[in-house]
């Protein structure tokens, strides 16, 4: 069986959501599986000097623009969420704690976080909201507050993130098939392209 | 007839020399025509805060890569030129003189401007390789030499620049389609699915 494709995303990045709603669909045409990496930008961002998207003078309104037109034009629910963007550590950790028991049930929380924030309006940056998301997919909201406040799944996230930067992630969403490395959900193309011209 | 597409590019931008070799299919497609706009990014650059793509730390290598690989993926001949990124006003100026007299020919110069410089690797940065590449498609280099020399032609590239941040361009390349704003040439099929929606 083919090498996974690792999939790093953002809770709070517009496309990494994007690209959340398809990343499934785009591997399972190459027989792939998908390996779902939270991550945070903040940290990247200090790295490259980067800014998010939307506070950047004249590219930031276009952007909004570009992301709503986005969603549009690849029928993908999406309004923009206010406020924006929002800190996504207990998302993240979420996840990664699930991950730990149960993968396919983890990345189900990854696509239901996302959809609660930017097709619903539900600001996932607050923990109450995140664990409310998990109950609603029959997770235990007891025992994932309980997870995410374990030391080592706060360290497991910052080493996640470490590790994300020494293999060259920078932003959200980003892909790594087989040490080829995609930013951007503008990039599903290539990677289709890539893997067809490949086999 | 409906109305053309708007083109903003600088002749230093590896995206926009893509773009310039499937603008015109993707325009015919939908029955239009196509007005070619040199621009020059660096203005643009400092109202945004941007710095060239290749100057950014980790995201300048991915970059580097990633413009490879789409050539490669698209069947485009590229071959990253040294220098990069050039000073581009003398060969936009040429552009701007051509087009009072006969724009078709000057968006045949635009393209072999681009084809020089990113696939042939000739630094069209100096106005004298700028003129070879016009002699060799069947101009006067001595009449060019002298146009781009021109106070109105030199005037009208300043003008043009402001009249295209004027209009919300702030990279290269950039599409206006019926008052919609594109970037980059990974927005082509945006485009293309936002003709097919509207009609």
């Amino acid at each position: 069986m083919a090498d996974h494709i690792d999939f790093y995303f953002e809770f709070s990045s517009p496309y990494g959501y994007f690209a959340s709603t398809q990343i499934e669909a785009l591997a399972a045409e190459f027989q792939r599986q998908v390996k779902w990496h939270p991550i945070l930008l903040g940290p990247m961002f200090q790295a490259t000097g980067s800014a998010p998207l939307v506070d950047i003078p004249v590219k930031g309104q276009y952007s909004l623009h570009d992301m709503s037109r986005t969603a549009e034009l690849f029928n993908i629910p999406f309004k923009q969420p206010d406020p924006f963007p929002i800190a996504t550590v207990s998302a993240a950790r979420a996840v990664l704690y699930l991950q730990k028991k149960n993968a396919g049930q983890a990345s189900e929380l990854a696509k239901r976080l996302y959809h609660a924030y930017f097709a619903e309006g539900r600001n996932i940056g607050k923990t109450e909201v995140t664990l409310a998301v998990a109950e609603e997919v029959g997770l235990s909201a007891a025992e994932l507050q309980d997870g995410i406040a374990q030391d080592d799944i706060k360290a497991q996230l910052k080493q996640e993130v470490n590790d994300a930067m020494a293999r060259g992630v920078f932003g959200s969403p980003f892909m790594i098939v087989d040490g080829e490395s995609f930013w951007g959900f503008d990039r599903f193309d290539h990677i289709r392209r890539w893997l067809q011209q490949k086999s």
